[in-house]
Formats: structure tokens, C-alpha cells, sequence
């Protein structure tokens, strides 16, 4: 895309009642637009980068089966009173509103029970099971405090998955096998060395439930870590109990600030029992099913990764979730020659499906740089006559800056 | 993708408060689930007919400069009491919640008003005009009756896309390009022929604005069409003034019934000027820029074509926005030799892009042919001991129930 095209603008100042470092970054490079307290849109460059994380997601949860779906936002009263989930004294950040027709909506912060009930339509014998789906979803939350950007939105998109098994054998291996998914996720988009399978407070069927937490400055959690012995631990469930459970002592254990990124949660049998969702086993049996829920911010990951991997003078995106893979930069001063050059390098490039941001403005050389730097493209290309006299091109990486000089075939193979 | 793994179960009967013929098929098929009157959620068929519906889109969008983006559903009231439309008075479908912090928030059911103010971080100078920009976005309209499935619904998605024009000429020609792009989209998505521009009241400023209805039993909306003239006319329109602005009698007009999918409108400069988004000019004077919004009811198409091309076996998609290009049915009776060609052209097909649901299910002829009529992927291609003595595989138009002998070659083109 030429630059010279995109709507926005990059701005030294954040809005000043932005006070999360990961909204700042991403409002003054252009990626986001705040709409109100933990409320943003995504703009084209923002948009890209969901569309990027979505993607190394959604391949995972392919690989483990998972069939992508798309639940509807409004939600029905009836269904979440059945399970008690309904009332502000049981679930504190529900959006609701009149419906004109009347009655009562609510707005979706999760979908356990709508997901659960239409099962039904489709579960009836042993046959039909297991059945593993998610989907990409806008969740509403009215939360109380918006203040860490978007890494706690009152409105996220999140990736939902929900496992349907036939007994607890089924349920575990999922279960398990959804750890190594989350794993490869995280490892994927650069965070996979700071986040953390984190034990957490369980339900009524597990002592435990499962957490992925990411080390981060200014972190809403703290956890507890022994890197070598790959253990984290919620501070909810920090006690000697937990303790001797793993073998080690307080003391092996380093406090750190952390962001939940994902969290995996057994419900048992209880949900669909409440909810009546029974299958017909080999035998005849009624028996309720086990239910799973998978979860991982997208537009949180966003925000973490902003935050996390950023430097003095912006953005520092891993190349898989980056906006472009190469971020051009023309210095013509209007030079036709140079010009012409980095304009053939841009459509060599985008026609073999590079994914190139073009700086084709006439801008000084400074502001180039800079808004490149901030916006954290991890490879800078740069055209100039100097580069033109040695028929080479420059290329820079933005995490260490390391320069070299390239040919074109080698940044071809740039993706 | 196996039918085995597929989740979803036809059904013979669609529920029983389901009064629209294109939601009964929908789920009778499996593509999409009744959350309650006018909200329903997308199943792995229907979000894949859904993606394709976005895919074409965008492709036109693009082509027309558009940058995708997308906004929040949260709405701040005090933006849009400054365009007096918060009130129920003016805008009778908002939902409205109070909010945990203290103070209400809408969901959007448009975004003129958030689209606008943001453009004021991004506009200052005529350099920095014309913008275009769209998204794919979950609507939120609480309407009083929702009876016509995914053709009104009180959740649905929404291509809108806003152009930001420095004058009226700049303004009209994107307009008059948009009417070119809506054309086309309409044409590739298989409604053109039925599609008709449609002249309907205007606003501040203009005569008219534009919608496109599309010709269908039942449709919510009235319009009077003269073919040969290429002339069609909004009911709340059709008076003396506009007959003899056309030159034609109300005789040379004939009444259909239609559903509008999709629409465009002109504001002028007057939501600019309430929300004070103004450019500078080349001579240094304050302008208010220039508004037109399109939108395309994403979902309602879906709903428009799984009714209207439908015959009396279930939905016939056009190959456009079929949620995969061929449907492969093995008739094997337990023969493994059958079985074995049946696998080994999916796999041949898949591998090469070509999108492949395979009935792989151990479940009779005539329920795997009334499952792929009611589907209503536009090619079957059948798999059985006769078509394996061929040496070749039976291929069946859905629309025309056209059969001929063809062989893997003649497949693989088949995208």
C-alpha cells in the first residue's frame, strides 16, 4: 500500500486521557482510534495485524479440529437464567437493554450457554460426538475500569473455542492437546518465551483451572514463577496446599506482574446438565456431555505485544502478526531516477506477494524514519541515490537495527 | 471438508416460530441457528457463504479505493446528541444500556456520526482528501417485528463504507462509481438481473437517494419498474412530480414486491458541519467536507439468495458464494474400491484448491441426495461402482439437475 494513500496520520501526542502505554503507541502510530474508555476502533494498519493474529489462530484451532462458527451478540434472558448467570449479583459486567418488542436482551461476554443450548439441535447419540468449535467474536463487557487500553476492552474480539466429549477421557486429551495449540500460538506471535501456563482457581470439577499469563510490565495479575521448573501459579490459589502440590517452597518462587492472554476451563458435566444437553451412549445411557472453553484475547494480544515489544521509539511487531512485511522508504528529494526505482522495487514486490507499506511522500526524511520506527514494520527498505549508485537497496532490521545492503532477489523472499 | 466430521444435521422441519422462507431453509440446512425473532448465529456452512459474500465485496471496495477499518459497537451518547439522532424520538432502534461506570451507551445501528469525528485526527487539508473507507460490521437495531429471517434481522452484518469528498464534484463522481461497484457486486452474487436501482427520498441535499431492491416474493418493500426504461421508483416517491421527471405514466410501471440490499446516500456537507470536520483549502479557507455513506446488508443478502434461487429441494447458490464448489458424494454400499477413488479425488481436488464438502457418511443414497439438494452446492459429483466401471465420475448441475460423465481434469477447473 503507498503511504501516500493511507488515511492516517501519525501524532506525537496521544490523547491525554489515554494513560495505558499500549493504547498511547497505538493511537499516535495509527493502528487504533479510542472511541471512549476501553472502546477503540482498528484502523487499516491495526486491522491488518488482528487479521494476522486471526490467522496463525484460527490454523491452530483448525488443526485441532475446531469448526469456525459465529454466535449472534444479542443474548436471550431465559436462556442465562437457567443457569443462574443472568443477575448482576452473579455476573457484574453485563450490558443489557429493553427490547422494544419487550423484554429484556443481553449483550454477549461469553457464550457457554447459548453454544451449549444449540448443541442440542445437533447432539443426540454418541455418533455425533466429540465436536470441537470457535469462532472470532466481539464480546461486551461493562466493566467497571477501562484503563489498560486494549488489553482490558469493554468491547474485544476474542477467540472462543468450546469442546463437546463424551466422558472425561475424551474431555482430557482435548483439554491437554489444547495447551500445546495455545502454546504454539503464543510461540508464534513472539511471546511464547514470557508466557506462562499458569495455574489458577478450578470449579466445581477441577481443582485447577488454566491460565496463559504473559510477563509485562504494569500487568493487572501477579503470578508466581520457578522458570526452571516450568511452574506458574495464580495468587489466587497461592497457598501451602498448592505449594507442597508442585514441591517447592515460596521461596523458589518469583513474583512478576503479568496479562492473561488465554485461559482453558473444564466445565465437567455441570453446563450441559443444567442446560439438558444428554447424549445417548452405545449402551442407551442418557448421559450429559463435558463441556470445554478455550479462550485467547485477539485484540488484548495486540495490545501486549505493542506494549511488550516496543522500544523508545515505537513498535517492534514480530514478522508474523506485522502489518507489512517490509516497510519501503523512498528518499527521491526528487530525484525521477530514485523514484522510478523504489516504484519498480514496490510493484516487483507487492506482485510476488510481498506485503509492502510504500513511503511514497514527499515528506522530509526525519518524519520517514521516524514514523517508520513507530509504526515498527519489522524490515525497512530504503531507496536513495546512494543505494541507487551501488544498485543495491538497504535494508534494516527494526528490532536491532542491523543494516545491510540487498539485492532484490533476497528481499523477494522476504515474508 | 468430510461431511462425517461436519457438525451440523439437516432437519426436516425448521422450529416452529420460524415464519420466513429463507430462515427455514437456512437452518433446515444447517447454515445458520435461530437465537431468538430476528437474531440468529452463523454455522460453519453459513459463515463460510458469509466470507465469500465479504470476499467479493472487498474486492470492489478495494477497487474502489476503500481502506478497510472497523468500528466499535459501543456508542457515546453525548457524540450523537450533537446530530440529534440519540433520541428515541428520531432514531427508534437504538439498544441502550446503562454503563457499571456510570452514564449510557448506545450500539451502533450506523456509524456516520463516530466515523465522522474520527476523521478529525486524520483531515486538515485538502491534501489530505479524498478518504474512503468500510468495514464489515455487526449492526445492533432493535426493531419492533423481525419476521423475515436474515432479511431484517435485529443483529446482522453490514458492509458501510463513507467517502469524504472535498466538493460536490468530488463528491459525485465517487457516488456515481459507487452505483458502478454496487452493480457489479450484485451482478457476481448472481441478483443482478433482478437488482434494481431504485430512486428514494433524499435528504437535505439532494432529490433522491438511491437504493438497490432486489425482486422477490414476499419482499418487505413496494417499488414500480419499468425494465425496458431500466426505471425504478421508491413507493414513498411515486408522485406526479417524479412520473413527469422520468416521463412516464404510472401505466408504464409495474408493482413488485422487493427487499433493498443495499443503499446510498448523500449527506452533503451537513454532517460535517454538525460534527465541525472543515479542511483547509488551497487558498487557507475553512470547507466542511463532503459525506456519502453506501451500505450493502451482508447477512440479508445470504437471506435473498438462499430464498430466491431456491426451488422446491432446498437453497441453489450461485458459485460465487456457495460455501464450497463442489459437493462430493460417494455411493460405496461398503465397497472399498468405491471408497478408495472417493478419497482419492478429494484429496486430489482439495490439494489443489479446489473446495471440496465430501458426503463420506455411512448414510443412504436418498438421504445423502436430499441432504445435497437442500445444501445446495451448484456441483455434485457422485462416486459409485458404475461411474468407477466409466473410469470417470458423474457430475450434476444443481440448478438445471444438468448430468454428464467427466473426468478429474474437467474437476479440478471446476472453481
Amino acid at each position: 500500500m503507498r503511504q501516500s494513500k493511507l488515511f492516517t496520520k501519525t501524532r506525537k501526542e496521544a490523547p491525554k486521557d489515554e494513560v495505558s502505554k499500549n493504547a498511547e503507541l497505538l493511537i499516535r502510530a495509527g493502528f487504533i482510534h479510542k472511541e471512549m474508555a476501553g472502546v477503540y476502533s482498528f484502523l487499516p494498519l491495526g486491522l491488518r495485524v488482528i487479521e494476522k493474529l486471526k490467522s496463525v489462530i484460527r490454523e491452530e484451532m483448525n488443526s485441532s479440529n475446531g469448526q469456525e462458527i459465529l454466535m449472534s451478540t444479542l443474548q436471550r434472558k431465559e436462556l442465562w437464567e437457567v443457569t443462574n448467570r443472568w443477575g448482576d449479583e452473579t455476573v457484574d459486567v453485563w450490558f443489557k437493554s429493553a427490547l422494544n418488542s419487550g423484554g429484556e436482551v443481553g449483550f454477549g461476554w461469553s457464550h457457554e450457554e447459548p453454544i451449549t443450548y444449540m448443541m442440542k439441535d445437533h447432539i443426540a447419540s454418541f455418533r455425533d460426538l466429540p465436536i470441537f468449535v470457535y469462532q472470532f467474536q466481539n464480546k461486551l463487557r461493562n466493566e467497571l475500569r477501562a484503563k489498560s487500553g486494549v488489553m482490558r476492552g469493554r468491547e474485544f474480539i476474542m477467540k472462543d473455542m468450546y469442546s463437546f466429549s463424551r466422558d472425561q477421557k475424551e474431555h482430557d486429551e482435548y483439554y491437554n492437546g489444547m495447551i500445546e495449540a495455545y502454546n504454539k500460538v503464543f510461540s508464534r506471535i513472539g511471546l511464547g518465551e514470557d508466557t506462562f501456563l499458569t495455574f489458577a482457581p478450578g470449579g466445581a470439577f477441577t481443582e485447577f483451572s488454566h491460565e496463559f499469563q504473559t510477563v509485562i510490565d504494569n500487568g493487572e495479575d501477579t503470578i508466581y514463577i520457578n522458570k526452571e521448573k516450568n511452574i506458574a501459579i495464580n495468587d489466587e490459589v497461592l497457598n501451602e496446599d498448592t505449594l507442597s502440590n508442585f514441591n517447592v517452597t515460596r521461596d523458589d518462587l518469583r513474583e512478576v506482574k503479568t496479562t492473561e492472554v488465554g485461559n482453558i476451563f473444564n466445565f465437567g458435566t455441570q453446563k450441559c446438565k443444567e442446560l439438558n444437553l444428554f447424549y445417548n451412549d452405545k449402551e442407551g445411557n442418557k448421559v450429559p456431555v463435558w463441556l470445554g472453553s478455550y479462550g485467547i484475547g485477539v485484540t488484548r494480544l495486540m495490545g501486549v505485544i505493542a506494549e511488550k515489544l516496543s522500544d523508545e521509539k515505537g513498535i517492534v511487531w514480530p514478522s508474523s502478526v506485522a502489518p507489512f512485511d517490509i516497510h519501503l522508504v523512498e528518499i527521491s528529494n526528487g530525484d525521477e531516477e530514485v523514484k522510478k526505482s523504489a516504484d519498480e522495487l514496490y510493484s516487483t514486490l507487492s506482485k510476488n506477494g510481498v506485503e509492502v507499506l510504500y513511503d511514497d511522500r514527499s515528506t522530509s526524511v526525519g518524519q520517514k524514519f521516524a514514523d517508520s520506527d513507530l509504526i515498527g514494520i519489522p524490515i525497512r527498505v530504503v531507496v536513495s541515490k546512494k543505494t541507487l549508485a551501488e544498485g543495491k537497496f538497504e535494508r534494516v532490521e527494526r528490532k536491532s537495527g542491523a543494516t545491510d545492503m540487498v539485492d532484490e532477489s533476497t528481499l523477494l523472499s522476504q515474508t
